[in-house]
């Protein structure tokens, strides 16, 4: 039998899914799984846009242009415009998917060998589609003691060499739920144009900002226009990750046709999805204010309750859904299997995805997971009463105090 | 300002789309265009698929399994029971259209700088992805004299290398339209055993074979199974290549669980189109006895028309709805984009895609264009009225007599 190939071998299993088949064996066995391992929202898609689906009349299901519907394009000029963002439409290519919009974001700008630094801990697929390319992720480590914010330009300059193309950063985070504040990123930009770099920049929780704080987007940055490159998605805007629906966003031509050519190869992205997607316009303005209420309020209780927790570590996220929490735990690829496989609190239990595939250095993200507070409120009350259950009893509990193991008990 | 990358410069337009913007412009001149360039059917999607989705009740449009529904991954296997091929679902992965069963196959089994043997004239997109993942395309030449019949089994051995990986076929061929008997399929079995390949196999025409013939699987060859990935869809099946519903298939279970993991790194193909693909099984059998004479009809009118005309040659596919047609001209790419910037009958014109974009090997090609008969026959005879038309006063006419060139006139 053939080989199969040596970057087929390298890619990352997925942290979010690679314990689905362990999660598909607990249902078997009668036991209900709150899944906070993935950021799939439990609100329901804007019947809106859902209806437009419906009511469509499309005959012959067509392909549509690579780029996507024109029309669509030209009414995410007028979104992007509400969020004080100015473009036209030339500057817009419909994906499928954000997933679509890194692959080709990065196939455009990086060759095989390519460097790009990401701030990690860090969304585990951008791991996926560097290996796919041959791109080196060069990880800058943000600490949850430093509740992961940008770490210091001097850290950056330090990563630097010749092979280096660009820097990208996730805004909101995905998986920390940090915000990156304006000044944060316009140290990011002296960089960036001292070192003639790309800014990939991912913004799709754009809308899940808290507190009264404000989103600065890399959009807006004077004299970044050759250089920012922004991947963007519906997925959970609106609730909608099944769509795979996204964009790929930047004001250089060239990376835009270029990436043009990558989307020519794979012909267009789905049609009734993009019918869906083109009705956003006909959802009512109240509907972010409602969500943004209903994730405050879970982000408040579950940060609470994980924080309540003996030798739990959790910074208050700013904005997404996420929250990288520290347990005291010896693997948490071990504790999140064993959660699924062995464990179960009145058949319950909770799914959660371990942080070391959102690291890319080895060996960093074991002692912590990703919390996804994607359910309501009720559902995330009875995960975390799993959760707390669970540490109590599981086997490899490290005991932490002020943050320094005392060794694995049991 | 930061340079794009080399592959994004290597990466070829799709010959098929890259005169879009002239179309567009032509439109926008009153000129109606009969667009044979693109394997888009004008036949109505099945409204039981359409209405699938129509009726769903789903709230949440939430992402699907990686590998796609399980349901509908089942409802496949009875499909290809039917069409006399033995799997099981988990030989089954559902991919975002064809194209990323390609992409998924290829990065799976191919690493950078590995060479992949592909009989040309070949589907272009197969230099897309190959491109994509510094993958090298060693093409095989088949003549339009000889019908597009697959090479000599030793003209192959001549291209194999220690860097070689695979061979791939399109059956029924596109661009060709050529029919692979399954005797030329077993003269491939034997060079892919001798050399311990893979064996790529696109046969998402296999239900577009005429004459009474039929279609040999490669998934029906004995002692392949650790060798033979299949990719298909739905798009030309169904009249739905808006879709993007395809599968990759392999009993090979390491090429399963490697393209699994490249499949994570995107999340999931569309929930609603997937929906949409599932309720084929509501599609009344007569349905492709009735498109099977729909297109039996239009290929042999617009072969005809085409052996008609002055120094035209177009062998008579077996199969698909394709067909490469040598042209007297001097120049396919020019000759294409002069019918949509400077000519008209009547106020129409016909689009076509230059034959060159389907070969690997520079240079081949500049007297073919690829024609996809996918037009009802009123639209096809008027289609080609205007190429007809065309040929007689193109500015880059080349005299053919039996073949050889006598130069070009005016």
């Amino acid at each position: 039998m053939p080989n199969i190939s040596h970057r087929g071998e390298l890619m990352p299993a997925s942290p979010i899914r690679k314990l689905v088949p362990f999660a598909e064996k607990a249902k078997l066995r009668g036991i209900k799984i709150y899944h906070l391992n993935i950021g799939q929202p439990d609100i329901e898609t804007p019947k809106q846009m859902m209806d437009a689906v419906k009511n469509t009349n499309i005959k012959v299901l067509e392909y549509s242009h690579s780029a996507g519907f024109e029309s669509y394009r030209r009414k995410l000029v007028e979104y992007y415009k509400k969020c004080g963002i100015s473009l036209n439409h030339h500057n817009i290519m419909i994906t499928t998917g954000g997933s679509e919009a890194i692959l080709f974001g990065m196939m455009s700008c990086l060759d095989a060998g390519d460097e790009i630094i990401i701030p990690e801990p860090l969304y585990a697929n951008y791991n996926g589609f560097s290996t796919a390319g041959n791109i080196v992720i060069k990880p800058i480590t943000s600490t949850i003691e430093n509740g992961f914010a940008l770490p210091a330009i001097s850290e950056f300059e330090k990563l630097i060499t010749p092979k280096t193309k660009a820097i990208l950063i996730c805004n909101p985070n995905n998986p920390t739920g940090y915000l990156y504040s304006k000044e944060e990123l316009l140290q990011l930009r002296e960089i960036i144009l001292k070192y003639d770099l790309f800014l990939f920049a991912d913004e799709v929780y754009r809308e899940f900002v808290y507190d009264g704080k404000e989103h600065f987007s890399v959009l807006n940055m004077q004299g970044m226009d050759e250089h920012v490159i922004l991947m963007d998605s519906i997925s959970k805007r609106y609730s909608a990750c099944g769509a795979r629906i996204g964009a790929l966003i930047s004001r250089n031509n060239k990376i835009m046709e270029t990436a043009l050519k990558f989307a020519q190869a794979r012909l267009s992205p789905p049609t009734l999805e993009q019918v869906l997607a083109e009705a956003f316009l006909d959802v009512p303005d109240n509907y972010f204010a409602e969500v943004e209420k209903e994730y405050v309020g879970r982000r408040n209780l579950c940060i609470a309750r994980l924080n309540a927790m003996d030798g739990v570590l959790c910074p208050l996220p700013g904005g997404a859904f996420y929250g990288i929490a520290r347990l005291p735990i010896d693997d948490s690829d071990k504790f999140c299997q064993w959660l699924l496989e062995e464990f179960n609190y009145n058949n319950e239990t909770v799914m959660l995805a371990p942080a070391t595939g959102f690291y890319s250095t080895t060996g960093l993200g074991k002692d912590e997971v990703r919390i996804a507070y994607v359910l309501k409120k009720e559902d995330l009350n009875k995960a975390m009463d799993c959760l707390q259950a669970a540490l109590k009893v599981y086997p490899g509990k490290v005991e932490k105090v002020h943050g320094s193991e005392l060794g694995v008990l049991n």
